[in-house]
């Protein structure tokens, strides 16, 4: 739905309307499908819970679905390491260190959650 | 959306003295609430996806619903000890050493994910 | 090395210097052996970081050695659910309850770190 | 043990132009320190092991281990990210590609171990 480019060195009103916004823009579709699968995942543990499912096998899903998560949040730190922290790496300045903290906190953030 | 009642408590006599009861039964409206807010959270990463939202802003909530799903799988692994893990010790044979392996290996699965 | 008899329930001096200890007693060996190993592993996360290796072989290195502290602290749990848990749920009462609490603390302490 | 200069920006053609060159040489008196730390955590791990002490007392220790490794890589991440990065980022080509790819195999790792 963005139509509104967001990078700086690409920001041109009148030629770049879908210009890549964020780094994983690419493969958006394929994000959207995940957490598609993940939401069925998380209404299927609310199911599980609600027929009184053996805990074992509750917590089992919830693995799966940490899980899931878990691999979409790196796809995600992929793609934003290779878009923004490059473009930024390149531009240099304090907007580059800004991204890295970012970056950083982020990684601290997934590896202590 | 489960009609049945199956906690002991309020279990009739004559129709499922035996029915499965598990631990978490007693707090169940809690888990589905917090189920549900996490169905609400997968979407809400799903919209975020869509609408382009910043990587790392992304990346925030995909963390916090990382913590909301490690609490409710720690809720129930601790409802699952008090309840059946002490009911089967007491019970003692094979099936007190199948139910540690089991919480066993789900903590390990937990752990890992 | 241990000779003292340390559960309350059992301690007597003369009749049970060796009695269960703690649960992990019987392969005590082997984890004397495993983080032996451990600080090893650290001793050459250490020389690796003096000789200047380079990062990424670096954090491989941490990488491995906080899976197998995480193998050391599920086999004890383990050991100590079949054994302690065990034993305080047969016995019922407070010290269950506690033991089982302790038990959850120390599950959650171990997924969030 | 070394002496020489390792920075890019100091490194002289004549003395060590190939030298290893990587992020966290600034802290590196700080990282050793903490790396010494580790190590003696897990040999007091290995001592409460000998000892007998207390499982959950045991976990205790294992969890902050794992927290103070955790910690030393996400700083040695941050680095990497800061210097080796950033410094590929601006030369470009496949060497940057290689670098990033390697930073986010490093993260995958650390946040499923």
């Amino acid at each position: 739905m963005a139509t509104t480019s967001e990078t700086p060195s690409t920001a041109s009103a009148s030629t770049a309307p879908s210009s890549p916004v964020h780094g994983y823009i690419s493969d958006k579709d394929r994000y959207l499908a995940r957490l598609k699968r993940i939401e069925g995942q998380a209404r299927g543990i609310h199911r599980m819970i609600d027929e009184d499912t053996y805990c074992i096998d509750i917590l089992t899903q919830i693995s799966a679905l940490t899980s899931a998560l878990e691999n979409v949040a790196l796809g995600l730190l992929d793609d934003h390491l290779k878009h923004c922290v490059v473009d930024a790496a390149k531009a240099g300045g304090p907007d580059a260190e800004q991204k890295i903290k970012e970056a950083s906190d982020a990684i601290a953030r997934l590896v202590k959650s």
